[in-house]
């Protein structure tokens, strides 16, 4: 079982309207729309994109990382976490 | 005229990969992949989705906001610019 | 006890040594050196504080928050620790 | 002239209150703060340093780059302004 498993569905729609607004962003491109207003909405397909990511860390720490520490092996756990975290973090 | 005018075709796939990886990102919730490997991923879109913002940035500096000072009305475009900055560096 | 109370002289040290770096940037304000170089020490200073968060982030998640699952109420620390990550985070 | 050469003293001022709040941080960490206080108020202290860099490319933007742009040599500032807001962007 994976820490999503309950929000499946809601992981789905979200994704699905970024791919979404990706499109759209090509579309913008397209039709040569204004620099600043197509920055102005890639920074907002980011922030959904990121949030989407805090989603589905918090979804992991509730489970996977706590099942692990629970059984006393959560070491490893806690490792891989961090490296993620670090990543979203952006560096 | 646009920025990216002359890269609009660059700027097109990179947005299409974009767009295709969001895709992957949907598969892999549907096929229950581990949380991290997700996350791994969804960190890659994020930087080449930032890699985009700053491609454009760059476009709209050097045509813009240049073209704009040399015709001596450059401030509201820099004050434009500033604000893009502050949200593409996530605050 | 803290998470961090193995490495205390260690966080103290490079604190430490990051109060010395933003003297520094006063001093290149002072002494009016050109603005990209204080913003490339800025930015040095800036990823040197976020390693100091990550070191704590990573203690914290060691210790507290493993002790507080494995005792069985680890749910508001998870709670706490997602706040703390998505403000580290940048948001 | 460098871009923020009217604005010296409150850039000083600003950067003096984050040398007070990293030498705030060490002692929260000589007294054993809770991990997420610390955090807490690492963020902020990011964040203020953050604003003084943004505050600082808007003068250089401002005065530097337009200066040269008006003089028909803007071309290595722009580049050479695009790398610094990479970086700051945290890439």
């Amino acid at each position: 079982m994976v820490g999503y498993s309950m929000n499946k569905k809601d992981f789905q729609d979200r994704l699905r309207r970024i791919e979404g607004q990706v499109r759209g962003l090509q579309r913008m491109i397209d039709e040569e729309t204004y620099c600043i207003d197509i920055l102005t909405q890639l920074s907002s397909v980011s922030a959904a994109l990121r949030a989407v990511g805090m989603g589905l860390l918090d979804g992991h720490v509730r489970h996977c990382v706590t099942e692990s520490i629970a059984q006393g092996h959560g070491d490893e756990k806690v490792e891989e976490l961090m490296a993620a975290v670090g990543r979203l973090a952006g560096k």
